[in-house]
């Protein structure tokens, strides 16, 4: 496997298939313990630029599960502004690039249930490479909760022979709200830049989209007869408030999206539906 | 007048009397109209780096005209980080500064009144200038308040010599989402580097402080018994996700603070006690 455009085609698939997946699993999730009948709106996208592709995007809300959910696939090309080549890998010299990726942020009705966040992507610029992860942000921080959340999270990169320890402390290190001086939430897997062993990262992408899945369903299922009273919803508000926050002062992907003729409805589909400031 | 101590002494001293002042004009409004009895909380802060100053923060939440209103006044001296100091006039060579300045953020609880923001500085680096200005962001755009509204800022502007069409248009592009394509409100007045005559840059900031009081007291006068419905509420809270996001991506107050060792309560006072996405 050494073609690129192959790499191309393959990765694009594979998240055009999760993130059906993911729709699949969220809707029964939804209607089976929600009690409903709520299904995904689609949304298709094209960047303004024809030729330089565009995305999908499901989103669902109001929920009795989910409060908002959004999963995003898109599949970009093009030439970075001159100022933001030198913040990509790889597009210094002609600032060109082609991306795919899936993400998804769940912000979940019950505040007892923490919202979920996942992500990953294949770049190719001069360079090519895999990046991602996944993490988790609870307005009420449960031990229990995090050491399992961890303990599958480890097992998984010990099965992909992955340096576990490493991809975790990226995603404290990046999930961090440093004018805060608070974490983002529990933290979980970070990684970026994965240029070598292209078959074993493809690999581990694949299959950290499907423990995405599973986490989210037992969160959702262990959960959901968690009582909460508005106090905690308030709780919950205001640390959505500090999601908002990470997104728009931070977040590379907010970023890179915006730099990317991005579509801004999908960028900022990850914005919670709504937050609190005292 | 040639000493810049003095200069910075008289900016200061009036920053705080104005702060006072709209404190006081401010809950008077809230006590009369809101028929209650709330009282702004006063919070003192400081640098971290001892002699760099601080401020003083005056926010008043929950009320029945305010939803949240948060008026900031600090004075505060340092050395820029090299990183920052190309963004700053006349802080290229050593990075130090002294700033001085009042801004006002009030959300109000009756979505058919506007969101009034208001600013003014004086900066000391190599160089020396007043900043600020003063804008409106309603939910619902009412015609005659705009043409209201920028009448008076056209008239203070004539009567300080300024120049109305330039301000307004600063105004225009500095409170601009691009990511939107959408104005932030209704503009304003908007100036910054104003470095030459003293006395009447300093004068005309003065009294836009008082314009200031008058426009907002007149916004609340008039509407007071305007009719509003959860809809409404619901537009507002939407609107103000709008302006969440152009103060975490872009509003350079918010960046100022970041960067010269702000107290982050006091920086974030301008976000809106809730806000919603779709």
């Amino acid at each position: 496997m050494n073609n690129i455009e192959i790499k191309k085609k393959l990765t694009n698939s594979w998240f055009n298939y999760l993130q059906l997946e993911i729709c699949k699993q969220f809707e029964v999730l939804e209607n089976k313990f929600g009690n409903n009948k709520k299904k995904f709106n689609k949304r298709n996208w094209s960047k303004e630029i024809n030729g330089e592709g565009g995305g999908i995007s499901y989103l669902l809300s109001n929920g009795n599960i989910f409060d908002k959910v959004g999963i995003n696939k898109s599949t970009v090309s093009g030439i970075f502004k001159k100022e933001f080549r030198s913040k990509i890998l790889g597009a210094k010299k002609d600032g060109k690039y082609w991306a795919s990726g899936i993400s998804v942020v769940a912000h979940m009705k019950n505040p007892k249930m923490p919202a979920v966040h996942f992500n990953t992507r294949f770049i190719v610029t001069q360079k090519e490479w895999f990046g991602g992860g996944m993490d988790i942000t609870p307005s009420f921080v449960n031990k229990n909760e995090k050491t399992n959340i961890h303990k599958k999270l480890k097992k998984l990169c010990f099965d992909n022979k992955k340096n576990y320890n490493l991809y975790k402390k990226w995603c404290d290190k990046y999930f961090y709200l440093p004018h805060r001086k608070e974490p983002r939430g529990i933290g979980g897997l970070f990684f970026d830049y994965e240029t070598k062993d292209w078959e074993k990262n493809f690999k581990f992408v694949r299959e950290l989209g499907l423990y995405f899945i599973n986490i989210s369903k037992e969160i959702v299922q262990k959960k959901i007869k968690t009582k909460w009273s508005l106090k905690d919803k308030k709780k919950q508000m205001l640390k959505r408030g500090r999601y908002v926050e990470f997104n728009l002062l931070y977040d590379r992907g907010t970023k890179f999206g915006l730099n990317s003729g991005g579509n801004i409805k999908s960028i900022l589909m990850s914005l919670p539906p709504n937050a609190k400031w005292k």
